[in-house]
């Protein structure tokens, strides 16, 4: 296809048994697509790039039905028609298990257009787009019953809590819009919060301060949490596939990224810390709650410092 | 990246299994790398287009050691080197299973650089580069042997054999050539000469008379087939993964054509049949044996038609 002056590339596989799996009804064919698709996608968004032509390598175990094959697919369709991507190619070949690898290339004008992660400053605002949590809390009630199912004493089963993940809905419009306007580092939450902004602190060499209950909880996922006896907000904090993006902006910037985000979109800003000198304690995030001193996450501290 | 004007994609995968075997000794993992890569820039190459940019999305099982993980992205580096590729970016998830898959970025500066299947035209020549049958003979022999140890009465045990396939070599600067010279149509072999002929032959709508005598063999692939008792002709314009060349050309270019493809590297044109109207027969491919008349090639009427 005809180029425009800078090309960037993202690639995203997902895997059965590892990404994914079919065969508990935790996911469908289509979603599997979306999702993968709205990965890569997401990447992109979070460069500041638009959003080109997409590929995707399919490997197809034989017991899958070609219905399901091509509901996979438009899965894909639909979420790149949605980003302004179009599907332009790839490879299908057998596998014993589903596999689906994504290799998406976005575009811009000038290098001006894009952010990268490593252009935080000490004193800039950290802001996030849209909600957090949502497929985090999807994920603990599905484990939840599950664990019931296996015969476990948990309450989680007769809870009202959220049944599917939210369909991941790129920001690439919004990633557009606060990438022209500066932003000094932006990347979109695919593993959780705490673990990508500690590679936007530490490709910055900054520490990035966020107040726990300042982040914007999704749909249910308080009432999921309250039935599982989980705090949602160190939920939100660590939990990946949120796929919304994580920025640090100048403090003059704060009003001009929320009339941004808001024009770009169905979503707002929530500012939820502030970026700090890495000295004295080195690069990486600090999530303080409330009054109470600072919030050490279970398994997240390697991924910290 | 900074881009050039056009840009085209290729991606190819391969799964553990599907594609190919470690446990057997067949495969390296070394091998599994240079040979997922070589088919993506072999379809650049067939295309006129220098090599870009490299994807990897791997797939990683857990018995498999970093040291074969790594030898595998050695393998794959070594063969882009060569070509003029870089590897630039991609995905590493566990898997069941070993899979790769590889896409590829080419680019162009002109429309004119490039060429596709569909401009074959009755009158002209076909061409192929370097040679047929190796990894098909490869493929072969350790099918026999396979099948010696199960107990079968089969000589080609003992045999001087191919012991493995060939690593392919991607013809990218004797494609450009080529293209730049203005040949009408050019597909690269990785399904076998005569699939991937039918596919120039249908985009095209012509027929492809094609000789089988004249296709020219790979390095022991007649002693090879002779130990087990097959035609060499009919394996090396049924088997695959030769990733050499085809392409259609009017006659006024034999002498340029040829030498551009000398110029370009190491390896030669064989001139091996013609393209002829697709009438009375439709569009496909003939394929002729000396004074015989039509070889019907056992499992391939269904690719030519």
């Amino acid at each position: 296809m005809r180029a425009r002056p800078l090309c960037v590339v993202s690639v995203d596989a997902v895997v059965e048994g590892t990404h994914f799996r079919l065969d508990d009804g935790s996911a469908t064919p289509a979603e599997v697509g979306a999702r993968a698709l709205g990965a890569a996608l997401s990447d992109l968004a979070a460069m500041g790039a638009s959003a080109g032509e997409a590929y995707l390598a399919l490997g197809l175990p034989p017991q899958l039905s070609e219905g399901d094959a091509l509901a996979l697919v438009s899965g894909a369709q639909a979420l790149a028609h949605a980003g302004g991507a179009i599907i332009a190619g790839g490879d299908v070949v057998r596998s014993p298990i589903l596999s689906l690898s994504v290799t998406v290339v976005g575009w811009a004008e000038h290098e001006r257009e894009l952010v990268g992660r490593d252009g935080a400053r000490a004193g800039d605002l950290v802001g996030v787009t849209g909600a957090l949590g949502g497929a985090g809390a999807a994920l603990a009630a599905r484990e939840a019953r599950a664990a019931d199912a296996a015969g476990a004493a948990n309450s989680a089963g007769d809870s009202p809590a959220l049944e599917r993940a939210p369909l991941p809905t790129p920001r690439l419009a919004e990633g557009r819009a606060l990438a022209a306007l500066g932003v000094h580092a932006m990347i979109d939450l695919s593993d959780g919060l705490a673990t990508d902004a500690a590679h936007i602190a530490r490709a910055s060499d900054v520490r990035l301060r966020l107040e726990l209950e300042r982040l914007p909880l999704g749909e249910r996922v308080a009432e999921t949490c309250r039935a599982l006896e989980r705090d949602p907000y160190e939920l939100a904090a660590s939990a990946g596939e949120d796929y919304e993006l994580c920025f640090c902006a100048p403090s003059e910037l704060r009003e001009a990224a929320e009339a941004a985000v808001a024009e770009a979109g169905a979503t707002r800003v929530t500012w939820i810390g502030e970026v700090l000198d890495a000295a004295p304690n080195g690069a990486g995030v600090s999530l303080f709650a409330g009054n109470r001193s600072e919030v050490r996450l279970d398994g997240f501290e390697h991924s910290w410092q």
